[in-house]
C-alpha cells in the first residue's frame, strides 16, 4: 500500500515516522507549501518522494491531510473529486464539524475518514515530528456512518498500528468536548503568556521564576498561530461558551481573594484537586 | 553539622534527600504535625531521628521551615525565640513579606535568613520528595541585608549544595514578581480544572480527549490546597492585579472569536509565542 501525506509537520510527519514501522506500507508520499519542510522531511526520511497533489491522488491508496483546518477544508473537497472508490482519504483536524458538512453530499463521501488524533505538543513542522507521539492516546472518528466500510476499516487499523485507542463521535459532539478540554487550554496558556509578558517587566524575572510551574501551564503558549487561528474560528461557539465559564470561575477566585474568603478558596482548590482522580483514569459514568 | 526539617513534605524532604549527599551534614531531625508523615520520612531515610520542635532546636545548628506560610510565620518567631547566635533558621516560603515583617524587630533577626527555592511539583507529602528537584533552579533570598553574614553563607552553601542559582531581593519585590509568574498560573489552573468539571458532563471526555495539552496546563490544580491557600491568603494583592489583567486578556480573545477578529487572534497568539525564548533563557535585559 502507498501512503501520502498533505502537510509533513507534527502531527503528519509524526504519523508517517510511525507508519514506516507498518509492514503493509511500501511507499510514502509528501506535500507541503513549504519548500522547506519538503526539504527538511525527505532529509529526516519522514516520505520518501515529494510530490504535487494531484501525481500524490495519481499514486497513493491512502492520503492524510495534516494542515491547518481552514485548508483541509478544501483539500478533502479537491481529493474526494479526484479519487476513486478504492482510495481513502482522511484528515487529522482539531475541529470536525466545517469539514463533515463540506463533504456530505460528496459523491465520494464515503472515501473520507474524519478523524482527530488527539495527540500533539507545543512544537511545529517537520523537525518537531516525534515517534509514538499516539502511543495510547485517543483517536476519535467522526460521523462514521457517512463513511464506506473498508474506508473506515483501514483508518481504524492505521490508528491501532499508532497505538491508539479510537472513540466514535458525531462531529458537532465532539467539537463540543474538545472546546471544553483541549481548545480552552490552549486559549488559558495564551492568555497566561500575554499577561506575564505584559505585567512583568522583567523578562530575567520571567526565566527565574518560572520554575514552579509556570512552564508547565504556559507550554501551549508556544503553539502555532497559524495552525490554531482556524481552529479557534471553526469552534467559537463551544469556545465562548468555555470562556464565559472560565472567566466567571477567575472571577469567583478573584472576589474570595479580594474578600479574604480563604474557606471558600480551599474548598474551591479542594474541588479542582478531583481533575488528579479523572486524568489518572479513575472515571464514573 | 546537624540540620533539622519542620515539615517533611516536597520541599523539605526533597531539600534533605539532596543534603544526605553533602559531607558537612552528620545528622538530619524531622518533625511533622501528621504523624503518617513522620513515619514515612523515617522509612524513606529522609531523616535519622523524629523530634520535637524544641528538642530540634536544642540539637541542631540549621532548622529548615517547611510548611505552609501562615504557620511558618509562627514556628519561625517561636524558634528566633530560642536559638543562640550561632544557630540559623532558613524557610521556603512562597512569600517572603510576612514573614519578614514578623521577624523584623525580633533580637534575633540576623539568625534568619528568608529563603525561597523555586522549585516543587504537584504533589505533597514525603513519598513526594525528589532527589535533585533544585538543580539549575532559582534560589531567591530575601531581605539579605537583615540577616548576619555567616548566617547567610550557611544558606548560601546549602543553595549551592542543591545545585541553585542564588538571587536576591527585597521581600515585597519578590512576592510581586512570584505572584505575576508563579501563583497567578496555580490560579489559571484550578480555574481550568474546575470550568472543565463543570462544563463537561462525561468524565471519560475529559480522560480521553486530555492528550492534547489539557494534563500539563491543569497539572497545578493537583496542588495542595493546604499549602497555597495561606500563599493566595498572603500575596491577595498582587494576585488581585495579576488576575485583573489575566481576566482582561481572556476577554480580549473571547471578543475576538466572537466578532470573528481572526487577525487579531493571530496577532495575539504570535505576541504569545515569545514566552518561549525567554523560557529558552535568551533574555532582553
Amino acid at each position: 500500500m502507498k501512503a501520502g501525506v498533505v502537510g509533513i509537520g507534527l502531527i503528519g510527519g509524526s504519523i508517517v515516522k510511525d507508519l514506516r514501522h507498518v509492514g503493509s506500507i511500501s511507499k510514502i508520499y509528501g506535500t507541503d507549501l513549504n519548500p522547506e519542510h519538503c526539504k527538511e522531511a525527505l532529509e529526516l526520511g519522514l516520505v520518501d518522494e515529494i510530490t504535487s497533489l494531484t501525481e500524490m491522488i495519481k499514486k497513493t491508496d491512502l492520503i492524510i491531510i495534516s494542515i491547518p483546518v481552514d485548508a483541509a477544508r478544501n483539500v478533502v473537497v479537491e481529493v474526494l473529486d479526484q479519487i476513486n472508490d478504492h482510495q481513502v482519504v482522511t484528515d487529522v483536524g482539531s475541529t470536525k464539524s466545517g469539514i463533515c458538512k463540506a463533504v456530505s453530499v460528496h459523491k465520494n463521501r464515503g472515501r473520507f475518514v474524519a478523524g482527530h488524533p488527539i495527540a500533539g505538543t507545543e512544537n511545529s513542522g517537520p523537525t518537531a515530528a516525534i515517534e509514538n507521539l499516539f502511543l495510547n492516546k485517543t483517536g476519535i472518528i467522526c460521523n462514521r456512518e457517512e463513511t464506506d466500510d473498508d474506508a473506515l476499516e483501514m483508518i481504524e487499523g492505521l490508528y491501532q498500528a499508532l497505538g491508539m485507542n479510537i472513540k466514535y463521535m458525531e462531529a458537532d459532539e465532539h467539537d463540543k468536548h474538545i472546546a471544553y478540554v483541549s481548545h480552552l487550554s490552549h486559549i488559558s496558556s495564551f492568555a497566561l503568556a500575554l499577561t506575564v509578558l505584559r505585567i512583568e517587566e522583567s523578562e530575567e524575572n520571567i526565566f527565574d521564576m518560572a520554575g514552579s510551574g509556570f512552564s508547565s501551564t504556559v507550554r501551549l503558549a508556544k503553539s502555532s498561530p497559524d495552525m490554531w487561528k482556524p481552529i479557534f474560528q471553526h469552534n467559537s461557539e463551544y469556545l465562548e461558551r468555555a470562556l464565559d465559564g472560565y472567566i466567571d470561575q477567575l472571577h469567583d477566585f478573584k472576589t474570595f481573594i479580594k474578600h479574604n474568603k480563604t474557606e471558600d478558596i480551599h474548598q474551591l482548590m479542594a474541588k479542582a484537586n478531583d481533575i488528579r482522580r479523572i486524568l489518572d483514569g479513575k472515571v464514573k459514568d
